[in-house]
């Protein structure tokens, strides 16, 4: 049997467990051209909360009635495809399931030996990619400037960091709990971390940030946004990967002022703000993979998982990852007793 | 004697007539490597709304009591400079004065026979090289896209129209005024030209753009930008040369889900929003006179210049300006028997 976790309705605001369904179904039978993977790692990430919305994006929603969709690992247990044998370990789209049928076009073979097969949905997949291209392409880090990352011990934001780090910069944190600006100050080696919930956090931001910031990696949005904005140095550049703190939102307080302050930075600090998502940079993944492994494999990035076993447990750790509850990249492990 | 507009205070809002002082001074002497230049025209433009304030931006103010700020255009009619000698037309930072003593340094010198000498204040001066500079290096329009340009009538966005309809755009020009709008149809012949004071003119723009807007040059803020925002296409580009719509802002309406709304445009459409000047692009300069310059010989950029005579009228103008209350480039004439 399949365990699959479906979207049975729309959220309004922060996703809460009546909005998922858990079922049993046969498990697919597949076509030419396909492969049957168990599903050992699957991802949650933020970004799977705009897929919940009805609503025109880059990407078209998750369907009421569909499996929830996730980039996962797995092994190959059937194969109508001459690319890939029963065995392989392969990363795609595989979905919140525990089997998953995928085209051969859209799979990529990891090998076990080179690292844990779950980095290739962290630090040596999506998040890793999207740190690297996006910093590299939008940010442009160098030697001696200040970098503000926020969500800095999140997957990406970590990835992000350490790079900025590697380049010469000077690299300050943000996060939303204590003991995650411990871990990104004392294992990440980032120069500082501020945690955003502090009361004096706009104030402690600026004594930190005394010389400026010249990149600031925007993951969440809201008010860390609002505390680096006039912060900004000249030809500062703002990758917008991510807007954590405005996916769940249905209704913002907003200050009348803040649309003018921004633009009135964007012009007089002639501001660089860029949208981005990692497809945008395909063309770099390759190159990206193999700095990223080399950088991984000397120790010179770090990263840190945070694996919910069970795929009954998804909805929840989904719901907590919206939150900042995770500490880490976010994983469900569907096979508890594998060891890969 | 020196004619000479101080600023006398600093405004509220929009400036009025009594925070400016209107003066008769010695004309000045000069020293080594300066020249004094009878001035012949000088520019009003709405940056020198942001001097006006004792605000730190990407220039100081003009002090109290000092000289506002201009460029002009004018005769050298006292020479300690090898560079420069007594007859020769050059252009610099003159202010708003009859007379200006200038560091030869930084002083350019026009050719009266090329073209007439009120242009390098304009086309191809200070806006001109905004719009080419600006639309080549941030705009970076291709052939087939749909260019939206706001203050489209205004020395900057006329410019900026033409050379995306010379590389091939289709072009929406939005201005103030109906008789503006007929202007950049029937003159500048872009493609077609919205009156943002329309009641209707956020559902015109939709109709009008309904292949949506690849870029979109902000020269105002406010309403304009709000009715392009939903309508930029994917990897879209903005660049943010002024915002006349919030120069004289104290206090501005916002309804509450503006920013949310653009960082979701900006990121799930990866915009990119520019902010720059002129100063900025020093390198492309030579390159972009040159081809500006050949463009306004064959006709192929068209300009309107708004001239008023008589230095004392400059507070008056600069007030309109700011009102929209101009239509095309905005110069003082000081010496009104001039043939130049």
């Amino acid at each position: 049997m399949n365990k699959q976790i479906l979207l049975k309705s729309r959220p309004q605001g922060l996703p809460t467990l009546q909005n998922f369904n858990f079922v049993e179904s046969d498990v697919p039978k597949i076509m030419q051209g396909e492969i049957l993977v168990k599903v050992i790692y699957f991802s949650l990430d933020p970004y799977m909360r705009g897929r919940m919305n009805d609503a025109k994006s880059y990407a078209k929603p998750v369907e009421l009635g569909d499996v929830m969709e996730a980039g996962g690992v797995g092994e190959v247990v059937e194969s109508n495809s001459s690319k890939f044998k029963v065995g392989d370990i392969v990363s795609g789209m595989t979905g919140w399931q525990e089997y998953s049928v995928l085209s051969d076009k859209f799979v990529r073979k990891i090998d076990p030996d080179l690292a844990p097969i779950s980095t290739s949905l962290g630090v040596l997949g999506m998040p890793g990619l999207t740190a690297y291209c996006g910093l590299m392409s939008f940010g442009k880090p160098k030697s001696g400037e200040q970098v503000v990352v926020s969500a800095a011990s999140g997957a990406v934001g970590a990835v992000v960091g350490q790079i900025a780090k590697l380049k010469g910069c000077t690299v300050i944190g943000v996060a939303g709990e204590n003991a995650k600006c411990d871990y990104v100050i004392n294992e990440l080696e980032f120069d500082d971390c501020l945690n955003h919930r502090d009361e004096n956090f706009k104030s402690r931001m600026r004594e930190v940030c005394s010389s400026g910031v010249d990149i600031y990696w925007e993951n969440v949005g809201g008010i860390t946004f609002e505390a680096i904005l006039p912060l900004m140095n000249e030809f500062g550049r703002i990758p917008v990967c991510g807007l954590i703190a405005h996916y769940n939102q249905t209704d913002l307080p907003v200050s009348k002022d803040r649309i003018p302050v921004l633009f009135r930075n964007i012009l007089t600090k002639r501001l660089s703000l860029r949208g981005f998502i990692v497809w945008d940079l395909k063309d770099q993944e390759e190159e990206a993979l193999k700095q990223l492994s080399s950088w991984v494999l000397e120790g010179k990035i770090k990263y840190k998982e945070d694996v919910v076993e069970g795929i009954e447990s998804a909805p929840e750790a989904f719901i907590g990852l919206l939150e900042g509850k995770n500490f880490g990249k976010m994983l469900i492990k569907t096979a508890p007793k594998n060891n890969l």
